[in-house]
């Protein structure tokens, strides 16, 4: 399925203006506005608390153990980027850590959302570098296999195309193609926009079984008070 | 076994003074206390640390999935309670937010025990607004199916029935019957009121091999040292 | 394999110099001068995050659901250990609580590593004792059993000898052997000594790709750019 | 929760012969007639395939790696009764093997549901001894705790009360409480009967989306066909 | 990711000849063919041991708990096909039984390979229907929300276009593009030719040191005998 | 702590006679007649049901996804020996299919025990060669790293030196130092011995209460019976 050795330079990433402002948003109300769709599996976690990016994805797949072409995606990052590292079986090695992380940041990448292991967790969190990671590992990794870099991947059971917008914080970690995005980040502003209303109705003790009008669908489905 | 599509409107909550007072003396010392029984399965865990909560169990059975239910339970909530949700089925969807946060702290909910997914976890967080759960997860839920309201529910392996006693920390969730509340208090201060004096010997560098008088059993078992 | 119920009172410690000084240096680092042998596995995770610890090694075998040997290890604690917990079968109790702490900090322990629940994690990290375990779990246990101590054990996979370097960090746990320590250490600082250099190139811009002089290989391995 | 240290010796059982008449009709059957719920979690598993048993529930409530109780239980089964073991926590120790299989059955007992592990897995398949366990383990059990008998337990996430209904089969294990067993054995008779006349329908090539009138209620919710 | 409601009728199916001569090939030859890359997750596990398929992917994308869409695809079923069913989130109900077996088999179709869960096993293994599944749950499903038909989809990890070959028996489920299956095919018989002749040699007491001639690389690596 | 690139051709095997007689006796009662210990964790499973086997461990030490030390240690094979393969990190890769079964029949090898995946499964079983694995996988592995032959490893949590008697079958797997093989077999054959008359007993309808003399004790323990 995987095309292996090959390294794509150039590819189309979604509008940078779009894919910046979907950080604020937050992966849990681009999730609802994308339909349900496009969520990573929920094993993938942040690597320390409080983060939350987005940005252009580039991809890059992994051999197990090896993270030699960690260094290869470094040079195809361009500010603004998240990187996206799919492996071609589990493995849970620490495939990246505060080197490469140095390297990442100065080629102006957001963060890393990978499919294997991290280490370096207290440098990395030192340094400001957000990881989302299926486990921490000390374990290091050779240099020896070739991967590939920006060809289509599925990451922890999505697929992810290079330029796609990435949404990640502590709720999880969200793919946009990019050819919704636009659609998307409307859809998610607009979810976004009256939450603040509803929010203070909340607050002031309004339920939301009246807030919604859920009281008439509930009954007609047959739901019972009982005293 | 669940009775679906009922919402009990009374029940009788635990007293409030003895709900209030389990706090403090932690999990792991009511746990003890119990004889070792009621702790909810250890995969569910604080979505941020430090939190410690006791009150009386409002529950509530949810459908996987589906959400709908959390606003029904809402309106019956009293001041000093913590929502349990149990579900039908193993899901890790994101059921609960900062949303339905603000309406259950608006009844004057505690926090909220749910063998599910929460998201929204960096806002819940910020309101001060502790749940346990058993995976978190950006995923939202529809508003399709019934479930119900302050039925007795197994949630994450242990029955937890209206009105019990939840204790809650970083060390677990622990439930207390209403009706063994009192008693179970009583031995948890028991055994926490010599505590202090416990670990100052210990301190003072005496082994608990001596302060307990382990050695004459353990030497009757059989233990050999050898130099 | 195990041998039951003895207790080996004098052990053979790696040179404290030595293994003093290889937490700085941390897990990953120490794992990968190793030879990339010697981390357990990664369920093993530190209790509260930003600890980093090394010291020598005193081993107890435990049998689930009973924490009494965790008595008797603590006599044979000197200053700059580090107990290292395994058990006969997996098992999640939380063994270890904020009153066994007092006790081997009392003795200088330097912290816990359990293959087994850990509890009273508020306690324990505002005392600032370290605990890298498999689980965090209010359950208690009793103390009806014999095991051993500083008998050889495989906690999380890796044999453990008394006496043996033990580094954990927020990446995980590596062992290392006695015989080795020196070794390992030099190979460890000399990982580090250039590491500041590197750093520094990366940091200004420079590609791994050219530092480590990777292109060549790559191409020879049939990597192909594609515009 | 749990009362421990209790052997109720007269338990209500099920009417036998909707207890007997319910394994014909399998698992799946009678889930769907319950309205599916009572199923227990997926990870109980049969030790050896093409068993299907009904019958009515003696409970016992183990200690982790301690089959004492199963000992006592034993005095108290029935002929066409099937043996509930729930544990504390969770435990994969081997705590039932063939001469307790010897035993059940010459007692009238029909099977073992047990949240825990089963051994002599050979035996017990030679001998006809149905198991549904969470584990297969060689490892053996102590005899020293009290837990008790035919109280209500939790086994693998569902509620279990003395004397309910139990349907096991390759499909997984379901309780059928002894109150709604007449109705659940009605509903699943009136779901079976007509089976036949589907199944050759299908058979002979009727599509199920125009058996069970599915074109037009999909079309409704916007399914589109795309040439 | 996923386009929802859609139903594509004509998919591109790779040669039915290619197709169905994988089968005998088995998955292990065919997915080192492939470069070791298009095998499924290993939880994906036959209900039954012995069956050997191949055949082609008619793709459908299923819900939670909702097996509506496994009635939609069985329309689209041509002989040959074997039906590969994914699911927008982890969940293990049991969407598929005899009932729709037989529906499937009346098309043509060879077997099932589904991200989810399966019942009636025993049904299943006496019509001879083999499926691929990642659980095995009486757990029934509902009928109420859409999915997509022959769209791409992720199963178990990998990708999975309509069209493409499937390979399943007892090692898993292997995934062939359609584009390389000629090639894949051609790779896989060569590597088989040739079985036989060192099956023999090996019988006959020749190492695979010296038929594979790996003494020279392996002394080469440095590798050392002690006597 | 694992010696990398070396083969050790001369080992000290425990005696025949006794490595063979345990197979008999079955993992159950050999575990039990250790005092329960030795046991490899319960993943470790039969990839066909029915196998009993024991004998002399040879030992290999696995890289990852890499199988060639399995050549390796096939010359070392004698007859009667069982091969120990452990792997430095978790990995369920397919390690070992037909052909390398083939040269280890030749070899006289009587099974394999693989904290790894296997192939070729139905081969495997219809050449009769069982193989106990944490894992059943069709992916292969390549030949590029040392491992090491006849060293001290940990397999599935357990160590084992070479030479030791492996016992197996479908309840598990057992390693015996063989040091203490003629004990254990001694007091494995005392526990068989009067199993029979046990047996005979439990089915006429004694108790294990009554023929354990469990009574006393249980209600010495407090153990209440109500009516």
């Amino acid at each position: 399925m995987y095309e292996l050795g090959v390294v794509y330079r150039h590819i189309t990433r979604a509008d940078a203006h779009i894919a910046d402002g979907l950080a604020k948003l937050g992966s849990a109300t681009v999730h609802e506005a994308m339909g349900r769709v496009g969520l990573l599996k929920t094993y993938m976690r942040p690597i320390y608390p409080g983060a939350q990016v987005s940005g252009t994805a580039v991809t890059v797949l992994l051999q197990p153990g090896d993270n030699w072409m960690l260094h290869v995606v470094a040079e195809q990052i361009q500010p603004g980027d998240i990187v996206v590292a799919a492996c071609t079986t589990d493995n849970t090695d620490g495939f990246f850590g505060d080197l490469l992380a140095t390297s990442f940041m100065a080629r102006g990448a957001r963060g890393l959302i990978i499919d294997g292991g991290c280490r370096d967790v207290r440098e990395l969190k030192s340094m400001g570098f957000p990881v989302w990671s299926r486990a921490i590992s000390a374990k290091g990794t050779i240099k020896a296999t070739l991967g590939s870099v920006n060809i289509p991947v599925v990451c922890a059971g999505i697929n992810v195309n290079p330029g796609d917008v990435i949404v990640a914080d502590d709720d999880g970690v969200v793919v946009v193609p990019a050819a919704t995005a636009q659609a998307t980040a409307d859809a998610a502003e607009a979810r976004e926009s009256n939450e603040g209303e509803k929010r203070a109705k909340l607050a002031s003790g309004v339920l939301g079984l009246d807030m919604y009008k859920f009281r008439e669908p509930l009954e007609k489905l047959g739901l019972k008070y009982i005293d």
